[in-house]
């Protein structure tokens, strides 16, 4: 037991990143406001916060504008206007966006980034699609962002393949590899196991660690603090936890445990009470008892947000008895 | 790293507590009709629980009866008539009450043990009152119980404190130290140095050590994770984490956590769809923000419970900037 207590100290390096507007998009077809965006924005901004991603950068040909708003494909054009003040250096926040591999239009859409709001773009992928992500990852480090790799759905595949994607990625410009746990599937001994493997397969590259959470267990919060005492110093949180089923690790909380002075509490207490309480009217997120149930079973969301959508919502008997015979 | 995946095997000497009732009594001064009470109980038999605590023992010289109800002080005649057909034998659950140091009249409210449904009693203390808890443990002991000590408020007081109360109860019978996060305070650095303090002080002892914490950072199931990964082998949760203030470890997480077969999940979610859900028309409980800054702030919950039961609830700055001044 070290004679310390670094649950009052910070680590300079550790750097967070909002992913409200991003991750939280999934629930309403990235149909959110300008003025809630800009609010979220400001948010940031006086919150010490290091970096905002703002949606996805999808495929106009794949996906219907008519069906999704703006931030599902963050043209540069949406981006110039709403963040026309932008200053990178005066805020001390850069903006970034995320890209999915397969479903993004990625040479054409992607502009050199002194052309751009942008700082960073996250590269997503299912391991079986690392190779077209090296692809992504240098592309966009090429015309000159910081890069950022994001496998998803780690709690389904195996060891090998996650070497194999760490392995490919390591050899990127990325500077950071992601942990995702896209099911709210990780307990705290598997998230140590993870955090080894992706630590030990990036050990002398100098890229750093991040962590993405999901709160199906109500463990996103708990999960995020294991993967910083570990190492990592990229993590992810939303506002009000808010994001796709059970939401994300919630920034009020993530704040809380933080202790760098340049992070500040107060403006997101005010964001919440203003702007996120009131999206519940519209949508839902948070851990249900049917999250829990996908949680532990390794399931994708997706079972549980259309139950959750039905008159049976209320039934988590039945949803447990569906889910436990479709596995 | 071990090369073994311990979340999907188990330790047949961990034992799981109920206290909804007891917890969640603290919401609505002990009021739960007979068939709550009744629900819960065949809940924990069906899933296999192995301790149910179903109150306090409180003195009715110090409390009305008619500002509280019979849980506060569940009396023999009381327990007699709802469990008259208990049979710890055939269910495998023993039932437990707790009992306050300075709030009970424990010479006359603990009859022998074989005059009794009970099988366990907790004594709960705060450190300044560790004589008398090492008085009527004692006392319990020889009465013929179970008994297990639940030192409170843990975070408030200096390690010396902490290491003066254990080395006081490794002398008694008390077969349990639990570990009680009362403000829901305790990142998992904490909690571990607390393990190793409380285990370090019981060492040779027998005893067995506890874990009971609270939701006010949503980090109460991943605490009680972290403890039983360290060896606790006895847990609190309850039902939907019904509970005061942020309330508990939710015993549909925790059970989905622990392996061992013969826990249940089940008939816990029907419990929660046909009676716990329905008590949050009248009464209500979970990690909100207000609980979130107590937590952080290393508060006592009451300033949090009488803010939310204002017209200002959902001004959460308001809250912040009260309780920033305050301590």
């Amino acid at each position: 037991m070290a004679d310390s207590a670094p649950w009052i100290t910070y680590r300079p390096g550790l750097k967070v990143l909002d992913c409200t507007i991003r991750d939280g998009g999934l629930i309403n077809n990235h149909q959110f406001s300008d003025k809630l965006v800009r609010a979220v924005y400001e948010t940031c901004v006086a919150a010490g916060i290091d970096y905002m991603e703002v949606g996805y950068k999808a495929s106009p040909k794949q996906f219907s504008r008519s069906d999704f708003g703006p931030w599902k494909f963050c043209d540069e054009g949406v981006l110039n206007k709403l963040f026309s003040d932008h200053d990178e250096e005066k805020t001390g926040l850069k903006l970034t966006i995320m890209a999915d591999a397969g479903k993004c239009d990625w040479r054409e859409q992607i502009v050199p980034r002194q052309e751009s709001k942008l700082a960073m773009i996250r590269v997503a992928f299912y391991a079986h699609q690392v190779s077209e992500a090296v692809q992504m990852i240098e592309h966009c480090h090429g015309l000159g962002y910081e890069t950022c790799a994001n496998l998803m759905a780690i709690s389904t595949i195996t060891d090998v393949e996650i070497d194999t994607v760490l392995a490919e990625i390591a050899k990127t410009h990325a500077e950071v590899m992601v942990i995702v746990d896209s099911f709210g599937n990780l307990y705290r001994e598997q998230v140590d196991r993870l955090y080894a493997r992706y630590s030990g397969a990036m050990a002398g590259t100098g890229k750093e660690i991040g962590m993405h959470a999901h709160n199906n267990m109500q463990l996103a919060f708990a999960n995020t603090i294991e993967a910083i005492i570990l190492g990592a110093n990229r993590v992810d949180a939303t506002m009000g936890g808010l994001g796709r089923g059970a939401g994300n690790c919630p920034m009020e909380l993530l704040l809380g445990f933080l202790r760098n002075p340049k992070f500040k509490l107060r403006p997101v207490f005010g964001l919440l009470q203003d702007h996120i309480e009131p999206l519940k009217s519209t949508v839902e997120w948070g851990p249900f008892v049917q999250y829990n149930i996908t949680g532990q079973m390794n399931l994708h969301p997706r079972h549980a947000i259309q139950f959750r959508a039905t008159k049976e919502k209320d039934d988590y008997v039945k949803f447990y008895d569906q889910v436990g015979s479709d596995v």
